[in-house]
């Protein structure tokens, strides 16, 4: 068991119909790594800026998390601003800083070049590929991307593609990819370029699951609070993999269980802002809700009457 | 068993990325009618002019469809006119011209009056309230509506409810029926004002079924070829209570089975134009695509040692 996730350590200021917070705790490794830690032992390969405080990350240490990959740099933290309206599945960006993101390379150490499994966060296609060169015997590789990339670093996602066993996408991201608007062309698409399997991420929706022989189908939890989406995509990632980790499988059934888990733990992470939820939550809590996604789901056969 | 539905038999005009076709079959009354007589005797009450080619309501009469309740009066059958673009999930109403629907008035009949389960098609409330004034004993009523009727009968809306088992709205209908973003709240808001049970229509996303105590989700079926949208809710309408009548039976674990049903039979139904693919349609193959949906779906439990 070893995870190791490649993304941002953020701070983000978010507006939502059920309030605001500046400069709080965010960025795609830090909500990765807080799912993926109630389940499993995980690194983190990132940068910082020196105004970043590090007691916010306190939590993830005493969790087991490896932080000894989170650079420390002259300069300022990553920053995203952004705000949700009535349709809390849309994200509007406000504002993105790379600030100390802008020359990030990532750079993996001892206990990181041995990770099992491997999480490459939303960045530079590039970079997802310097990871990987770095990278001794990865079992599995699942990777985020965004329109942005697809759109100006084409070239390199495609060589990515062939070395990504999950590529962890939404709607939009996989339609773009594949220039095709039905979601399961687009999921063939993919695996045609390369990745092994495809999850496409759909917000309130649920998240579905193209292996190379099946579908699965993760609804998101029908939740009456919901205060604030930000992170629900990372949540979902670190839930995913941490329960791959954990098990010590990438097989169909695993896979399936697993994409219930990111679906539970991102069902925790939007119930209060930045990590709030994910700080307290403990895998007993998770456990019960991912009992419940059974009996969400759960229907009979047919009888044989109708027939 | 029996099962009836007041609706409306139409012709359409629809256009979508696939294609375009003009003056099909179409109206809510016809794809419930088609998609529930593959599970049980269905009535229909509705009207249409004297320009209906009847001969396209055959294979309905060769199901076993009572048809006896559809009157034909003076004037033009209503008719749609809609587009669908990139995004099969938004319907753009072009032109709606009620014709003989404008001074429509539902009659049922001595077999209609003694339906055990009705489905009230989208019509105005208050033609809602006169069919069940006319239902002798019907043990389970399941009613559709649309925001136009939000608005414009509200007072009419709140009058049907509490004698409503089963609501059946998209996303946007029970958000502003309730005044409330939140699709959960919203459905309990529509509890309180009498109706038992909601179900959540999401087009591609499925369905969320709300009962007093559970919750249920059923996917829709990922389809690769969907052609046309058009009659997906009322064919989801039709599968669903054709199920419960089939199974004589409004229970929860019956309500499931019927959610089931009526994704199933929907995803039929948007892979041709018109009613193409719901006249072709056999109960075997619905019963195939029903244990597929279990497949979909399926996923183990947590092991002891997750915890």
């Amino acid at each position: 068991m070893s995870l190791l996730v490649v993304g941002s350590v953020a701070l983000d200021s978010v507006e939502t119909p059920f309030g605001r917070r500046d400069d709080v705790l965010g960025g795609s490794g830090t909500y990765f790594a807080a799912a993926a830690s109630l389940l499993t032992k995980v690194s983190v390969v990132g940068v910082i800026g020196e105004d970043f405080p590090l007691g916010d990350l306190e939590f993830l240490r005493r969790r087991g998390v490896d932080l000894d990959g989170l650079e420390k740099v002259p300069g300022k933290t990553f920053r995203w601003r952004g705000r949700y309206g009535f349709d809390l599945n849309i994200a509007e960006t406000l504002e993105t800083q790379l600030n100390v993101f802008e020359h990030f390379s990532p750079r993996l150490g001892a206990q990181a070049r041995r990770a099992e499994r491997i999480f490459l966060g939303n960045i530079d296609p590039e970079l997802q590929i310097r990871v990987l060169d770095q990278a001794e015997r990865p079992r599995l590789v699942c990777a985020d991307t965004m329109n942005y990339w697809i759109n100006s670093r084409r070239a390199e996602l495609l060589k990515l593609l062939p070395r990504v066993d999950v590529l962890m996408v939404n709607d939009s991201e996989v339609r773009q990819l594949a220039g095709e608007s039905n979601v399961m062309k687009a999921a063939h698409a993919a695996q045609r370029m390369g990745a092994k399997s495809v999850v496409i991420k759909r917000g309130e929706y649920g998240a579905l699951l193209v292996t190379a022989e099946h579908r699965f189908f993760a609804p998101a939890f029908p939740l009456t609070d919901v205060v604030d989406p930000t992170g629900a995509g990372d949540s979902f990632a670190g839930g995913f993999l941490g329960l791959l980790d954990r098990l010590e499988s990438g097989e169909p059934p695993a896979l399936r269980q697993a994409a219930v888990m990111g679906s539970t733990i991102a069902s925790f992470t939007v119930e209060r802002f930045s990590l709030d939820r994910l700080r307290d939550l403990d895998l007993a809590e998770v456990r019960l809700r991912y009992d419940a996604f059974r009996h969400l789901v759960h229907f009979d056969a047919l009888p044989d009457q109708v027939g």
